[in-house]
């Protein structure tokens, strides 16, 4: 008897892409990369390097790599800007797809992916949040559902990237989304898992600055961002986003309840050593989510190849990355607007005059 | 040569009073406490046990302590509502004045204190905000204007207090000016502080919710906020108030700069001991603020005499002591109304209608 | 092309040979697990459920195993008592082994598979002490090396494991070698790696005592010890192994220099969770070396995988692991005795009456 | 009613003087500092500047001072050299004695104090081991008493100081004692306390080497110590001292039980600021015993005062300070020796050939 194996592809092999590949073929023991797409020269010459030797084939065109021989799944690691395109062919050729977050910076067409997924019941489509696939963020979200934290009831949560020095994210910050639907995206999502699905926004309010790099003012976006997120039930998440982080990668989460706090990462730390000299006692710290996040990134595609093998469910929903979506524009339209913005019960938004 | 101590006496003998009382009285060297004044029985009859025997004179009446021979300065440590009008009066018969925070819940009347004290510009008169005196903070405060951090941005800070089960202070809600104004406050002051107290405020926004005492709601309080200040220059603030840390007292302030961050008190702990079981490894942190700012008390009390005998700078202006009402009960009516508040460079309110 | 892949058989499915099959099985892309033996027949069970469904052949007699078709390469990770037994064999076959720590609880059993590998220098011999291939000691060795502590003086590391109540280290204590050869030989090892190879004991000296297990002293061990050891060239390292940790395991070390300090793991964690209650602030640690040491295992798979294949300098010398067996039972028997044991530069013991 | 006060001389003006002189001049409300003594020109100076002024009487010669009309007690922190005999003289003058440890680096004269306090039981005599009145520790002592780590077995303390690039440290060693009882015999006192006064040390081993400062084999001492003590009923302690560390004063004990393990100070620091910039995120630490145990001075003042007003029992008795001196001073013979030495249960060495 031999063991049962599913076959994916990796469209996309630039920085994330060539991760999921990686991770596909070198640490998901049931699944098995069996082809990669991407119409750029040097990310298909790194995956000849790279993949070609391990069996993988290679295509200049992801429409050709949907009809490779056997093909059962599509990992969706592309530029953002054809997440949901790409997620949808796979769905009307009936691939299992998981795609990169976010599954489009637009709401409606989120909600495209999510429509062609609900056609197809028998597949598996999920947004890749990593965080829920961190075994910190599990820990913390079983022993709230334990009950240790009586009722949740306020959430912090903050994804702070270190500086890029290069300026990078200002010409990515035409792309985006801007900074809410790009970083706190995460703990939007972390918000919705932790308090629920159900929960439902009654107001946002946001400020962001440009401390670093005015230049994000041209394409409406910040370089700091604080927001704040009401629901209709009382419960309350705030959020801090940052691309100027001195020392290194700082996604901190908090959860507050009636009869305790669960806090995760609110010492960030690279390792397990700390140096002692003149200045004091240090510890370095994560220099990017990957150094945070990569082993999230492994449980992720183990779980979505057993879910797809084993026909069990997802660990998270695709209509809650809508919802995430539908938060974050929000809070930036907030941010930029200067408004505080309010919804109703039913996620209609509410004129600032029936205040 | 005999040196010279400062004459102070102490208005109020409650929980605050004693401690100031107790640290004029043992832990100022160059103060000696000659005076108290409670209408309290119950307050008297401690003061007589415990002030007396070293030769501290104690009165029913504050008006009478004013006229204690000799007397030089006030340290008002009573109920809030009388702050202003102890304060007014000593400075009025020409004593130095230490005043428990805040002035005032109202802004007014907060400002009636500046005015007096302009008429006595040879007063020593301080609004006690006690985190200033703290040496963690002044550490953080140093290596900040020494440019460790760069340009600093965005501050996040939060005062919350350990669930009192006694719910006292949902009585006191009636007097305190609602959870900005008697917690925040001191996050606000700390803003004040570090972003320099010229920084003009722009906009506020505000989010609280009732988890463990809707009874708040009658009058206007909330158990858990969120603030959110923005100012006119980009730099932003923002705060979080609890009533129902389950641990204990936990306030923590962080600032960020372009070039790095300082945080004080991200890890609270009660002292230096870790204890191993099969929880794991556990530490206690301060139960009340007294736990965690106690040396911050004395500090204050003994820079407080040093500043009068020897007519040197007080830590803060009084100014900035209004100014912090200003923005406290600014966030608590948006969190009320719900509405984002906005103004001006002069700190005029800036209609809605004209954002 | 093909890439190419190291063929390896795993002697012994106990709990570290699972461990290893499926490393090399799953997490180490450049290596093919192709044989397993046992003579056990529930191992062998485990081993039909999970090697051969991947195409692993498994063998109820190791010999066998060492005569399948192409094998390159041995794991061996069966009972300490065959280990140098099953290396040499190995050897002799000419195969590339990584056998489990120690090579013997015997030094003149630990130096024979030194000899065998000495005829055959052809083959990669390494004996596995996990934490050479740890993330956060080879962050500290490389910052030891750039300078960073100056002159490397004092190593303090303990192994502390959780208390087992089943009490299996008791029986085991028959065959471990004793606290020191079973626990300590990872600090020792720790020791020869940063202070060097070269490193020339001076002296030995030792206590123990059975705090919760007094049947060790049946087989001359103990359930915690302490060990000093001191070098010709003045440093000093000393040990703490313990059985009785109540909270997880507790591998900590430090590197103290003339210039600095190098702390490993000196607060142990789980993950990155706090969690605050009304008893503090708490966190769980690791319960096993497994949960500390997952990573190095497979890090340690791929390296000795790469040395195979491409001829690489494996990252530690085999004549090590028979030094530090040396000095885990000198300080044994240091303990047992109640003698301090002291060597010449040559490593020859040096008479009492001698000193 | 007016208070009752304990009128209190101290003996010294040097650094430890200076310190007492202060603590008891205005941080003991209940003490009475009314004379202090030293024939240091330099040290008289800083008393008329800072003494004087408040009344202290000061004396160049210390018999001159025991005869200062109505002094009830002595505070003895002059050289070591002369502790015991300046503690005898006040003691045989009918005052209580509070003394710098130790009392002296022979245990013969050390014992000498004991016997002239024995003959004047109605006098508190003490010898000041501040660690006993700091308050983490006592609250370590206290969860220890309480049963939270079940029997105590195993103690590992250290007494470890910043550098001094002075080399003070190197002179002052032919007075100290060595290292052993000028620093460790803090940690010797703390395994009195923990264990309790009544353990019988068994056998001592200890090495030690010279990594910064060769020059203090002139003296028989070291720069760097480990040693080893075992007691007859089983338990274990071990100490590490340093004279080179590179960030501060690093005193850390961690005490081992059947069910836990309490840890005090394991993550030294100066105050509660992190600061995080491109090295990683950093604190500072206390930079001498100093900035460590401020407090804890304070607290013994206050406790020695409240013991002689009120006839109290003292925290410690003296008997455990000779103890102490005599563990040390055996530690620093096994050093320089290199022998292990070994005890009866009557305290009397064991010769060699008998063990």
């Amino acid at each position: 008897m031999s063991v049962q194996r599913m076959k994916i592809g990796c469209a996309g092999l630039g920085r994330m892409g060539k991760r999921h590949a990686l991770n596909f073929l070198q640490r998901t023991p049931r699944a098995e990369l069996v082809a990669a797409s991407t119409p750029d020269p040097v990310e298909l010459e790194w995956g000849k390097q790279n993949l070609e030797p391990y069996g993988v084939r290679l295509y200049q065109n992801y429409d050709d790599m949907l009809k490779h021989e056997g093909l059962e799944a599509v990992v969706v690691a592309s530029a953002t800007a054809v997440h949901a395109e790409q997620a949808i062919k796979a769905i009307n050729a009936n691939k299992h797809v998981l795609c990169e977050k976010p599954l489009s910076t637009s709401v409606e067409v989120s909600q495209s992916v999510v429509d062609a997924a609900s056609k197809k019941p028998h597949l598996k489509v999920m947004c890749g949040f990593s965080r829920r696939f961190d075994s910190s963020y599990r820990d913390a979200y079983n022993k709230m559902q334990a009950g240790i934290i009586g009722a949740p009831s306020i959430l912090r949560s903050q994804t702070c990237d270190k500086l890029d020095p290069s300026g990078f994210f200002v010409a990515y910050a035409q792309f985006s989304g801007g900074i809410f639907v790009d970083c706190s995206i995460h703990d939007i999502d972390l918000t919705l898992w932790f308090f629920g699905a159900e929960s439902k926004v009654k107001t946002v309010s946001a400020v962001g600055n440009t401390a670093v790099e005015p230049d994000l003012r041209k394409h409406n976006d910040r370089d700091n961002a604080v927001g704040l997120v009401e629901f209709h039930d009382g419960k309350i998440a705030y959020f801090y986003a940052s691309r100027m982080m001195a020392a290194g990668q700082e996604d901190t989460t908090e959860i507050i309840g009636t009869k305790g706090k669960l806090a995760v990462n609110t010492q960030p730390q690279m390792n397990l050593v700390n140096v002692s000299d003149a200045s004091g006692v240090r510890r370095e710290i994560p220099q990017t989510y990957w150094d945070r996040f990569e082993h999230a990134f492994v449980t992720e595609a183990n779980e979505f190849t057993e879910a797809v093998l084993e026909d069990k469910p997802l660990a998270l929903q695709l209509s809650a990355a809508v919802q995430a979506v539908r938060i974050g524009a929000a809070l930036q339209e907030a941010m930029i607007s200067g408004k505080k913005i309010s919804f109703d019960l039913s996620g209609n938004r509410v004129e600032a005059a029936r205040l």
